[in-house]
This record gives C-alpha cells, sequence and structure tokens, in this order.
C-alpha cells in the first residue's frame, strides 16, 4: 500500500533578511512528499498545477519517486502563487500576496489505483476538500491531517468533522489554542483529543514539539540552529518525515511514534537550512540518520 | 564541604488571576536552598532580614537542616519587601514595588566555617556583591552564578568579571539575548561562554531548558502542567536542585551535569504548583525520585 499526499502545490516568493527567491518550488504536498521521500514509497501526490509550472519541478519530484498520476495540469491557468516576507525573528513573516490561481476550483480526485492506500497525508488545504478526499477513500488505516489558523477561523464545522476522521492532527501552539479556546497547551490538548483525533503533535518552531496519545506526553526538541535560512515548509517536512517513518515501518506503538516524531523534527531541520525545497533534495540516509542521532545525544539522559 | 548560599531574602506580596497573598516567604535564597535541601547538606545561607522577619520561616527553614549562622538579623529594620502581579499568561508580570529595605545596604559576611566551602551558589543579586563573597572565598571548586536583566544593562562590567569566576551561569533565555546582544540563542550560548563560565543553562520557561558545555548540548523540556500557580522563585528553585544534586554526589561529568539540570526542573516544577515556597516546603523524596522518571519518560526514546 502506498502512501497518499494531498495538499498544495505552489510557486513562492520568499525574502528573508538574508535572502529573497522568486517562483520557488513550494506548497504543502511538495514539502510533504520530498521529505517522506527518503523513507518510504510509493508516495502518491494528488494536487494541481497551471501550464506555467517548470518541467524541470516535475523531474525533480519523479526523481524522489514521487508518482504525480494524481497532479492535474490546467491548460492556459497559473499555478497557485505565494509571497511572504519574514522577519529578523523568523517566527513572525507578512504575507505579501495570495494568488489562488487553479487552487480556486481545485477539486482533488484521487486515482483509482490509490483509493486502497491505507496511509493518508491531508495537508493543510480546506476542511471541505480533505472531507473530499476522505470521502473517496476506502478504508483508510491510517490518516495524519494539518490545518491552520485560517481554517480553524472560517471553517470550524466542517474542520471538526475532518477531526473525528484523522488518527493523527498536526498543529502549532497557536492553533491549538485557537481551536480549543484554552491558553494552557496541556489542558488545550486534551480538549482536542477529545474532539476526534487519536494522537495530537504540537509544533511549537524553535521550542520543538510535543506529542499527546494514550494519556501520555512525548516532548521534542527543536534541533539546536545557528543558522536557519528559510522556515517556509518546516511544518510539511515534519509532517512527512513523520508519516513517511510510520508508513516505512507501520508499526504504531507509542514508542514508534515518538520515533517518527523525531524523524519529523529531522526533516524539519534540514528543510530551514536552505531556501525553499533545496534543504530536502539532496539528503542521504546517513545524514538523517545521524541528526537522528543528534536529536538523541540533545535530549537523552538516564 | 557544604554547600553555601548566597542570595536576597524576601518578605513578598504575590498576585495572580488564582489568588493572592501578602508578606510571604521569598528571595532567591530561600528557594534556592529549600529546593537544595532535599538533596544535599550541611547548607548555609548568607543574607539579611530585618526584625519583622516572622520567626517561623527561620524555623521551617531550620527543620530543612539550612544552617542560618550567616543570616543577619537587624534591629529595628524591615526586611526586603516586593510586590508583584501575574498576567493570565503568567510569563508576564508587573512588578508593583520594590523596598530593598535591609537589603540596600546588604553586605555579605561569609562566617569562617563557610570560607572553605567548595559549592556555592550566587543567587541574584548586585554582580559586586557576588564578587565580594567569592573574595571571602577560599578557593571555591564549584561557582553556580544568577543574574537579571536588571544587572546586565546596569552593571555589566561587575557581571563580566563576575563570569570569569564561574563554573555554571543560570539565566533566562531574554537575558541570555541582552547579555550577548545576539537573539538566536545557539549562538548566544556562544558569545556567553567565551566571556568564561564553563557551562551555561538557559531557562526557558514553560519550554524547557538548555545546558551548553563541553562543545555539547542538552535540552530538557519542561514538565507538563495544567495549573500553574505561582511562577515565582522556579528559577531559584532549579538552582537549588540543580546544585543540590551535584553538591551531593560531587561528579561533575556532563552526564552528571544532564541529570541535575533535571533534577533542578524537577524542583522548578514543585514550586510552581503552589504559591510562595509552600511548594518545596513538603516534598518527599519519593516525589522527587518520581517526577524525575516523569521527566525522562516525557524526553527519552531509542
Amino acid at each position: 500500500m502506498g502512501l497518499l499526499i494531498v495538499g498544495s502545490i505552489a510557486l513562492d516568493n520568499i525574502e528573508t533578511p538574508f535572502d529573497k527567491v522568486e517562483g520557488a518550488l513550494g506548497g504543502s504536498s511538495v514539502y510533504i512528499s520530498l521529505a517522506a521521500s527518503y523513507f518510504t514509497g510509493p508516495i502518491s501526490v494528488v494536487g494541481v498545477v497551471g501550464d506555467d509550472f517548470p518541467p524541470q519541478h516535475i523531474k525533480m519530484l519523479e526523481d524522489h519517486n514521487i508518482d504525480l498520476e494524481g497532479l492535474q495540469i490546467v491548460e492556459g491557468a497559473k499555478t497557485f502563487r505565494y509571497g511572504c516576507r519574514y522577519h529578523y525573528d523568523l517566527n513572525v513573516r507578512d504575507s505579501l500576496f495570495t494568488e489562488l490561481n487553479v487552487f480556486e476550483k481545485f477539486n482533488p480526485a484521487i486515482p483509482n489505483k490509490s483509493k486502497k492506500n491505507s496511509f493518508i497525508v491531508l495537508g493543510n488545504i480546506a476542511p471541505q476538500l480533505q472531507l473530499d478526499v476522505l470521502n473517496q477513500l476506502e478504508n483508510p488505516k491510517f490518516v495524519v491531517c494539518d490545518t491552520m489558523n485560517f481554517w480553524i477561523e472560517r471553517t470550524k464545522e466542517d474542520l471538526i468533522k475532518v477531526l473525528k476522521r484523522v488518527n493523527v492532527l498536526i498543529i502549532n501552539d497557536s492553533e491549538a489554542r485557537l481551536l480549543s479556546k484554552e491558553p494552557n497547551l496541556i489542558k488545550a490538548a486534551r480538549i482536542i483529543s477529545e474532539m476526534g483525533p487519536q494522537y495530537l503533535i504540537i509544533k511549537k518552531g524553535e521550542h520543538g514539539a510535543l506529542l499527546f496519545g494514550e494519556n501520555t506526553i512525548f516532548a521534542v526538541p527543536a534541533y539546536p540552529m545557528e543558522n536557519i535560512f528559510d522556515p517556509t515548509g518546516a511544518g510539511d517536512a515534519f509532517a512527512g518525515g513523520f508519516t513517511g517513518y510510520l508508513h516505512k515501518n507501520r508499526e504504531l506503538s507509542f514508542d514508534n511514534l515518538k520515533r517518527a516524531v523525531v524523524f519529523g523534527s529531522v526533516m524539519a531541520s534540514f528543510c530551514v537550512e536552505k531556501f525553499s525545497t533545496k534543504g530536502l533534495e539532496n539528503l542521504s540516509l546517513l545524514e538523517i540518520h545521524n541528526r537522528f542521532i543528534g536529536f538523541r545525544d540533545l535530549s537523552n539522559f538516564s
């Protein structure tokens, strides 16, 4: 059974205090699938682009054994474009523009062969689209879901329906507080878990991440980095590393979920070291393994 | 050899969204010595109070085997008093008043028997006083030092002199950024380490703490707490647990420093569960051990 990933595909303009790029490859399903590709396969991506989407991006994804049969290329239309500027404090960013283009009418059509995929990542898209995807699948075994403030504020009812059908929700701390209306993260996690997801992961940026489930909590710190060049896609890289690792060995014990959270953190740390998807394009398994060991040395004691 | 603790002794007015107390026992050396008392002895405290200082506080400290020979009681004068109000976000507090009283002319006089103490905690007092203390000691082996924004901003030159003579500096993240003039904590830690301290601990409140030294970093998460009643003294309880554990077994390997950081975090977590020093007054060794195990379960993976 393959791993199915549904989300956005974008061309991003990104400015940080260090550099800027225009029309760089981006989008949640791109980051998720690239990160997952180091752990498992086959990976199928469902998404949409315009005919302006550069062929070299398609080639790069295919070189990572990512199956693009589910990629719709709309003739005469433009790819989703997003621009943002990060502040000196890279936790803060201003959106500069959002051109939905082909994404506005995106209607995810799951290829027949992917409908039986047991592992699915629902990237950060409208909850109604996430429901549409779930409704096309035959008895999914493990559903990982991302969302964001925008959907929590505007389409909370749809989101609540999604949450009843997911195994893992991955959100950041401010989204957890918004969704639960509770400032204390531990209480917030309890409230959100009661909405449906079997496991909850709260990402805390430079402070790491928390995994909640089975009445237990696991905390992983962020990797200590002196230079973060571009935070774009870090959360998606986390989701990809997390799900890719679980999909590879199919063991859903809490101990294995802990390891998956660490591999998610590993991929997020590589992601932010370079602009756009560059940090995820040319990794070796040894680099990934060594950083996993780095996380272990960082946080384990006896 | 005993453990010497020098710092403030105070009567605090504390308001939180949950409760308020007036004239409660406080001050850095009180929290430090109480937390350390569960690990080691003899502990000597050097400080000053007025004749308004309630005798039951002295009895409580002595019941924890804390030696108060170095406590100066100034007749006809008042104890240092401090008032603050915490916001709903307990990371934010407003100072309501600061009455230095006897603390204004505090001149720490180390009793002869304590001058040979090899382990010393310099609580958060003026760097010039910390230097005065160090100058009275005979060849201290392990010096742990706290400071705060106030001293970094006003008496940085004195503080730099102190840092050249300490083994461990314990500060919080905003203080680390202020002292180093560097927003990235990893870079900040390198800059501060070059100022002298062999080890640096950066406390991050609800995000745990980082230990830097020997070209290595150790990260401990904060204990997941649904209810924090009073953050006052948490940093001092951390320093007390950290130093008390190290003083007990005298092993200064990095692995043991990691355990000490966890025991510091354990004592900070107990501290904030009740108002004032109440969370540190009646602990059992079993409770402390169990919470240490709780921290291990929270962060270890393999």
